[in-house]
């Protein structure tokens, strides 16, 4: 449907109109990233400087020595229609604008402009992405406008209006272990827009999970239909930026879009099993849910909830999200109480761990042994290492080895799909610092889904479920229609 | 009202019953934290060791050479009442039971144990707070169970019904810049209870905002009445664990309280101006925006909101939790135009910041100077040193310098409530790390509430602005009554 557009994500060959000598411009990144890590031919377009980063410049495209596949502009916005003539002149195939101030500032000189500049491109053959936006993230091409975006691939691609969330979504995400396929921030979609991209990011092999952040729709209808396929392929968790009056009038000066009514876009949704988030914390919470937890359709968890309090406020949260907090089976609590007949009969789900003190039960084991009931389709446990405030305490760092370690068997031995909770409050000693981030990396590298909080991690899980039982019924009625 | 309780809070002397050389036991840390920090009379009392931390021991209260008034007790449950017997003689005021496995475990020998301490208690004149729960935490007088909780005294007063709930509101308050007055932790609430304690820091001449997490409460008719002195007073932020058919079961297995209906508690907020959250995040927002905002009393916003997509999600979020984002007023939208009449026309709020590049308008001053029009209830700023992934960033950490500098202004020249918008998420890097602590410092310095994520500034704010609202109203009717 929509991998015609593969070409557009995979140049052979790039050229940086306006591409800059200093490190602080934005045309200055795309090209330094291009050197470092595009295996293709790479051009830097200057007009004033001889040479950028050591490599020639040349004074114009149509100086090139050859055809180029993809051009990314950073030049003021007076000179773009001179590009696009010069870029035809090279059988360019695809031009990314990162210049702005089109449509988007509202005045009548800069549309005109931005009108003018796509007819044009459109008679060359030319497709356009944006103007007004960061472009594309493609790590495995090694295209890339962040400074120091991973290098390695991953599962998600992601589209973004907005540059700035967009490089916020792989930046917040990468340190919860998220990896990407492609990101494309697309700003004005002046030309390739939100259905294009969610087309072909349906249809993309390597990406399994789908992200957006949308302000405004250009063909409701289209969409509509682009959403449905891809999301009966693959999750699509998406944020609407513009659901208020204020959010909309902000949408306008920001990227020209017409943001629409937040019950049309809520029913949407509904209709196409896309899953709508309200917050950029709520939509990376279900790309981590989504890329690194497996396959849940039962909403009956299991909760370490580490003390007391927190198991519960965990048992509350759970609850409130959905979730079904069953209790501790009978041949489960059997077993339990032959090990200890005190705490036996005791223990609870969430599992409170505080209590278990001088006992022959050991929280970590516990949750290990309880959860291997079938009663149980999904783990949430608690790892901590200390709290951001105070001291290091060694013996709560070996708490949460252990702990860590038992849940690896949860999710290696048992199959089942496990999130761990894992705060993100930034210690205030440089030790617990150290203490965290490892403890952070361990987790990671054993594949978890990691949330900041119990509330955050019983929503995301919620939402999965849904989203799992909706595929099934979905796909069972696709094929109940196609034997008719 | 409940003043007459402060020689609870103000011993002269205690006994730690249970001190313990082994560091890793509570009973340790009871005793160094009174050791190291509090200035009067401390004494050890152990069966086995002679001395501990070079301090020699007693065998029991009874052979301590004077009267003592506050004992913590870290013994096992089965000696409870010898020491009970133990500190009748030697007149103690107040006893503190770290001790647990009483009525929580819903077995029938520990629930009478509790009940036969209760009423020796009582006969002897001692009043009881606990069992099952850490206790006092006083930062004035060197009382404390933390390791390493904050020396200095700050302007909140806390009662949790769990130890480890309280003990992350003092961590994780204490890296958002929260101090405190005392926290009382007080478990199974046998004696004196969560009515008591809410009294008490009603009248505490140094307790400003008071926050509580509550399982379950004794006396509803009572507590509702103090509710609404306290409230009346100064604010009062609740959380309850126990909304939920699993949280009332895990509550009843962690502090034997009978948790209520949640419509029932949420009622007695509304009659008695008590702010109700729902998770141990959004009670700390709310003791952030009270202990660290000055008073806002309506809810007309200007936001800064960093880049464009951010703007938009700022927009959306603020009037969702219902703040008003105004529009930039004519007489400062004409002077902004005058500066620049290319940008100034274009100048939103929230103020989009990456707009203005080449600009007259530079982003901070212009929020400064919108700032001062008196539409403006509130502000809310976003600074950010750098995204949590990828290398530092130098130019970034200048502007937030600058936008900070410009944010004091905000705050002190003005005089209007400002909160800030700061990532709390853990830098991959070491250096990014190093310059986030760095900025946070700084924030908290100058008195800033700081938030997060936009979402959860606007919700925390949005009910500031109604509390001040409601007590407004309600002191006025006090009055109006009065008067007749």
């Amino acid at each position: 449907m929509g991998f015609e557009l593969d070409y557009i994500f995979n140049p052979k060959s790039v050229a940086v109109a306006g591409a800059s000598e200093s490190p602080d411009k934005t045309g200055h990144t795309y090209f330094k990233n291009l050197l470092d890590e595009f295996p293709g031919k790479v051009y830097p377009i200057n007009i004033r400087a001889p040479e950028i980063l050591g490599v020639p410049t040349f004074q114009s495209i149509r100086d090139l020595p050859e055809d180029v596949d993809y051009v990314i502009s950073a030049i003021p916005n007076r000179d773009v229609l001179d590009l696009v003539d010069a870029c035809i002149s090279k059988n360019v195939k695809t031009l990314h604008l990162f210049t702005a101030r089109f449509s988007e500032t509202g005045y009548e000189k800069e549309t005109k402009l931005e009108q003018d500049m796509l007819d044009m491109a459109a008679k060359g053959g030319i497709r356009i992405i944006g103007p007004n936006c960061m472009g594309l993230y493609n790590p495995r091409l090694g295209i890339s406008w962040g400074k120091g975006f991973p290098r390695e691939v991953g599962n998600i691609g992601v589209i973004s209006q907005s540059g700035s969330n967009g490089g916020d979504i792989v930046s917040e995400g990468a340190i919860r272990g998220l990896r990407f396929t492609k990101v494309i921030s697309y700003g004005n979609a002046l030309d390739l827009n939100e259905a294009d991209f969610i087309e072909y990011l349906a249809d993309d092999p390597e990406t399994e999970v789908i992200g957006a952040y949308i302000e405004g729709v250009r063909d409701g209808a289209r969409f509509a239909k682009a959403l449905r396929y891809a999301s009966a392929k693959k999750p699509v968790c998406l944020l609407k930026g513009g659901r208020t009056d204020a959010g909309t009038s902000m949408v306008s000066s920001h990227t020209a879009s017409l943001a629409g009514a937040r019950e049309v876009w809520e029913a949407m949704c509904r209709q196409t099993g896309a899953i709508n988030t309200y917050s950029m914390d709520e939509l990376l919470d279900m790309l981590v849910a989504f890329s690194r937890m497996s396959k849940a359709t039962g909403n009956r968890v299991l909760v370490g909830g580490g003390a007391g309090g927190k198991s519960v406020t965990s048992a509350d949260e759970c609850e409130e999200e959905g979730l079904a907090l069953q209790p501790i089976p009978d041949d489960i609590r059997n077993e339990l109480t032959e090990q200890d007949p005190f705490f036996g009969p005791w223990v609870t789900n969430p599992v409170d761990s505080s209590i278990m003190g001088g006992s022959n039960l050991k929280p970590h084991e516990v949750i290990e042994f309880i959860a291997k009931s079938p009663k149980y389709d999904v783990v949430i446990n608690t790892v901590s290492a200390g709290g951001p405030w105070g001291g290091h305490d060694p013996a709560r760092q070996q708490r949460a080895s252990r702990i860590l370690e038992h849940t690896i068997g949860i999710s290696q031995n048992l199959g089942k799909p496990v999130a761990l909770v894992l705060s993100e409050s930034i210690p205030e000693s440089r030790e617990q610092y150290e203490v965290n981030l490892e403890l952070r990396h361990k987790c990671i590298e054993q594949g978890f889904a990691i949330f900041p909080s119990m509330g955050r991690a019983s929503r995301a899980i919620s939402r999965l479920v849904r989203y799992y039982i909706w595929r099934t019924a979905e796909l069972e009625e696709l094929k109940a229609r196609n034997s008719k």
